[in-house]
């Protein structure tokens, strides 16, 4: 088995791929590590140190070999079958994503955008849009294990359980609820208030 | 002057506060540093830290006053005067932090959504919408300052430019476009592909 990588390490892999994904038509195109950390606004050596964790070392003069990384990050990071995503309470965040995904043959694939019975519906590209109640049965029925919570505080609780019921592994949660699940449930919590807090605070301050 | 917080330590007072605030109507009460630290998954030595930062210890044997601990966290972080946030591309999202912010008495307000011509109107509760061709002079009339961009990366560049050029001063960015803007403009990049990606990569591995 391979060993697990660091949570921030596979946040940058994910990150230099989507860079190098730009000059993916190159042929024999190398790129430095202090080019990549640049995009990234972290260093050179860090870089390296990411690589080197999942086997890929550069050249000394010429750098990495860009098509050779971005199927090494693959390997490394992506899930080995397709895994479909569900964007439940606000379907139109799926369309960047959605894009991204189907362009770049990644292994994600927005597969359902689920609204409440009284909002109207958006239909986001291709992506069928259910209603609240049929959550449980089309969770299910796709085999969705990924989903983007954007409800507000007061129903996130309830339906991340009935997700966590419903076989999904993983939620990025968007409400300001404290979601309490099950240990095998893997959560990342995204709060909006914090950053927006935060961007008040920094914004009119000299000094980033 | 007050010298400048650290920014991951504003991100955690605007935390505190947050779970805090579920005890603001009971008198006199106090709580530990580390029941503090057990919501945010933190440790007791960085919430004390924290709150020799801004000035406020706590008692040996009770803790910290709530009420106090409240009020010291928005003397620090917060701004002077109301600011307006705006939702450019996306206004549901704008529901959850709209109701937070209302019933928190904080000094964010959300002021406006933004979204295309083509795309429904989806007036969020009392926060009017516009089309996004108004989007330089509503921002000017209204004052804003701080806006979420979440539209598809096509428009991302574009857009931001116009809101540096329109007053706007910190960006909450969810394209996944790298915005290149004047130095005066705070942004903070929230990257839900790489979050995806990340979510996908752990979420049938055995430790977290």
């Amino acid at each position: 088995m391979k060993s697990l990588i660091p949570e921030r390490t596979v946040e940058r892999l994910s990150l230099y791929r989507r860079v190098l994904l730009n000059y993916q038509y190159l042929d024999h195109a190398y790129i430095y590590s202090h080019n990549l950390a640049r995009f990234l606004k972290t260093n050179a050596a860090t870089v390296r140190r990411d690589l080197m964790l999942i086997g890929v070392e550069g050249d000394v003069h010429k750098g990495y070999v860009i098509n050779e990384l971005v199927e090494k990050i693959s390997a490394a990071i992506d899930p080995d079958n397709i895994e479909k995503v569900a964007f439940v309470g606000i379907g139109e965040l799926g369309r960047a994503v959605h894009e991204y995904f189907n362009q770049n043959n990644t292994r994600l694939q927005v597969a359902a955008t689920f609204r409440f019975g009284n909002q109207l519906i958006n239909q986001v590209e291709d992506i069928p849009c259910y209603n609240m109640v049929n959550l449980p049965a089309v969770i299910n029925r796709l085999g969705i294990k990924i989903c983007v919570v954007a409800v507000t505080v007061e129903y996130a609780k309830e339906i991340s359980a009935i997700l966590a019921h419903s076989g999904v592994l993983g939620i990025l949660n968007f409400s300001s609820a404290l979601l309490q699940l099950p240990d095998h449930i893997y959560v990342e919590n995204y709060d909006m208030i914090t950053k927006l807090e935060k961007i008040a605070y920094f914004m009119n301050k000299p000094v980033k």
